[in-house]
């Protein structure tokens, strides 16, 4: 068999830790660079997150900051979140969401009860989500929901009592996958966090803003920092990619926009390529094709970066992961710090972790 | 999409906590009516919880009492199960269950192995219950089992070594489910766990005594206190109900039983209305109907209270929720300090949490 | 209903502990016999288990001794894995292992994402394994791997910055099951793990070393102590029974190797008798059958073990469990401890466990 007859290579000794993409330096930066606010978390305290218009600029500003903080830390001194349990509700099933949220958990101390089969909830049953939110607020402290319906989450807050986290509604929005993108580009960039960005920046977005959920929300939370955007470019096969009322909004809000529908002939001008693998159209998905991949051949801009919110497709070669365009591998383990960053802030146990005073009275 | 162009009223600050249906001040009543006496608790050390005719009346009593206790503390100062690992098999899914127990089980400090899809199981392979419960004896230290057969808790029990509850075994019984409703009873009127009710009680029971496990259990819970019940009014569609002897014993143990057709001429005497969506048939289960109904413009006795096992269906009117008679949501998350009570007193634990002395040698 | 009219007998008090097959004296023996070395373990520092062929003979004998450590302390006083995050993935479904581990993590202290349905991963989307492993690398500090294919804990190894155990791939290996296997076989004759056995033992392999993964992994552990061995006895239906090239590397590793189509002659000269119930064949599996069948009127030589890895099929009847031949059950417990040991050691905290020095810088 495999390995019985002669020993793997990698199996005669340590692990050799390879490129470790981008390292600790980074958060290091960020932490120097913005100046320290925990109090501006405060306002998170007891409070949902359903979409990236409940966000002002300082609260994703001090979000990341408090994620650097935490991602240069070899562990928490004190577990800030000990006897706390998050509800993990994946209705809609997913691996690498899910295992995010609750490590970041862990990581803080809490225990989790968890949902990853819808067919085993009430909600198979024919019970009323509403029932279910009242449920939850007995049995846990704060509640991560992922379903493929858009209009489940803001049926539980109806009367949900404890703090929940949208996790991805269907092809509406997934605001903390666009928080942690923000993290990564401030790591990348800290000055683009600040009122005087170095140079502004060229972005472009492949997917679709008004079927994708990390599209959706991304472009919201970008729109707080609209002065150090040169342009976005949002990439795809049609340019009938936003909802009624969606690419007016975000030019209100300051962002400059222009669609393209081929890739290579903008790749040279832009700093950011994010890019997506799923379309979703209801509950499957499509993928994208043809131009719109990128390799390590692919004609990037010196010190561009690429993000990608994984699970990859064939639009995100492999070719890719060992040049210095891979930062969608840090996107992926900053989301957990980001995360343990927001969790701590929503159930009011900033205090534990930064120079701030606790709430007087928590609810 | 749903709230990226306005956002919606809820998410503009913290949680509004609405009404709190029933406040902390209904367990302080209980603990200022009934006499401390957790000695009583020791005898649970180290036993099964299968059947509600294991309960005498003091060991109900203090199990609300503890449960009682423990619901208006903060939090608990030390936690009693640390290092202990409770096992949740749920061979028949249920969330609603599993979270409750889940969720009880981490608040004393435990942690848990959970088993929600019995194709995972080597039961599904053929393993007998004989042989699972030799294995779960030693990875756990508890175990929590629900199964749609009536006989599998039976089966586990010949060679288990660890304490197990049955949360529902078929058309069987569910004592702690009936634990829990004893909990709210005595919540609402302390004074029926005493020696000496102010008055005594007329309880409906809108459900199938032979065909409903939470039925069955509650008849027995309830048959420890008759001289408290002026009546219980089982009301169901036909008054073939019971199992044959099972009429005969609660009559025996001084339960006062009569039966009938129509739940709108009883209303308006009963001051406890039990009512249960689900009539288990086999595997599957039938809705009341008709009649059977219950909404907020039904002639309630003023004071009556409404309990339901939860999950509901149409039998259980939306429009009760917001009304005085709601004791349904308190009676949910009062199962989980229930259970917090029975499970620290089956592993043994009693002293950790009540002024108690340690059993001399654990087994 | 089942024990509602009456109570039966075994919940009338507390649990009745019967029989505890094999006690604490026995991992007393091999304290006592087996010279302390714990520092023979940092050589699994930050290391994958993936193949029996990763360990020597002083390995296997201290993990062996740290288990037997641990078994007979009533709790550990520090918990070692504190704030330590296990992923276990067992995308081939199996509760029996994947509950060892986890009860084996819980009590070190640790936390556990677990993955129970590979229909609920990226997996089943198509993301490939490496990208699968620098997802596990976020997330946790350990990984536990069980799959039906041979490639995929190879494929992962690829990118795994974290250390992986092989909880069973295909029809490769199963190390952790072989090396449970041992402990067993140690706490019963400990001067086995030594240079000067009292005498030498006649083992009996029921099951076929080519397609099944524990008997392939626990060959090469045996072929560790071949010394001690007088001889192994492969025995099945047809003498077809190895890979090519697996006689071959067992004998040159010392073990002394026959076949045998039959069972009962061979029995009375059999000091160990393992038996197994499962031939994979790709997804499916056959059962033995027929002479292949151990009961308690079967013509053990006195003193003779039985183990098995369970679940069990016919062959291994129910008439064995009260025999002093079941050596299977503590097997089964043994199992935790030996995982223990074994995790302990690969995150690198055996200094928390035994006397040794911690490693200056871990990875």
């Amino acid at each position: 068999m495999v390995g019985t007859l002669e020993l793997h290579p990698r199996l005669r000794g340590p692990i050799d830790v390879r490129v470790h993409h981008i390292g600790i330096e980074r958060p290091r930066l960020l932490l120097d660079t913005i100046p320290e606010n925990p109090g501006a978390l405060l306002a998170l305290g007891n409070r949902h997150v359903v979409s990236a218009l409940q966000f002002d600029r300082e609260l994703v500003v001090q979000l990341c900051r408090l994620a650097a903080d935490i991602e240069v830390r070899p562990t928490l001194a004190h577990m800030p979140l000990t006897g706390k349990i998050l509800i993990t509700a994946f209705l809609e099933p997913s691996t690498r969401t899910r295992l995010s949220f609750e490590s970041a958990w862990h990581r803080l101390g809490g225990d989790i009860l968890s949902i990853t089969d819808p067919t085993t909830t009430g909600i198979a049953k024919g019970e009323s989500l509403a029932d279910v939110a009242e449920m939850f607020s007995n049995y846990g402290d704060a509640v991560v929901l992922r379903d493929s319906g858009e209009r489940s989450v803001y049926e539980m807050i109806e009367t949900l009592r404890v703090p929940i986290i949208n996790a991805g509604n269907g092809i509406d929005e997934h605001p903390t996958q666009a928080l942690a993108d923000l993290y990564t580009i401030f790591k990348w960039r800290p000055d683009l966090a600040t009122d005087a960005p170095e140079t502004r920046v060229r972005i472009g977005v492949i997917g679709d803003p008004g079927r994708m959920r990390t599209v959706r929300s991304l472009l919201l939370l970008l729109s707080l920092f609209a002065w150090t955007i040169e342009e976005v470019v949002v990439i795809n096969r049609t340019d009938d990619l936003f909802d009624p009322g969606q690419r007016e909004q975000l030019e209100q809000r300051g962002l400059k926009i222009r669609t393209a529908t081929r890739l290579r002939p903008e790749l040279p001008a832009l700093d950011v390529v994010y890019i997506n693998s799923i379309a979703w159209v209801g509950d499957t998905f499509e993928r994208l094709t043809g131009d719109l991949q990128l390799d390590s051949d692919s004609p990037f801009k010196a010190g561009a970066i690429v993000l990608h919110p994984l699970a990859r497709g064939a639009e995100l070669d492999v070719s890719l992961d060992a040049t210095r365009h891979n930062w969608y591998f840090s996107q992926a383990r900053g989301a957990t710090f980001l995360r343990m960053a927001l969790l701590t802030s929503m159930v009011e146990r900033v205090h534990r972790v930064a120079d701030v005073k606790p709430p007087s009275k928590a609810v």
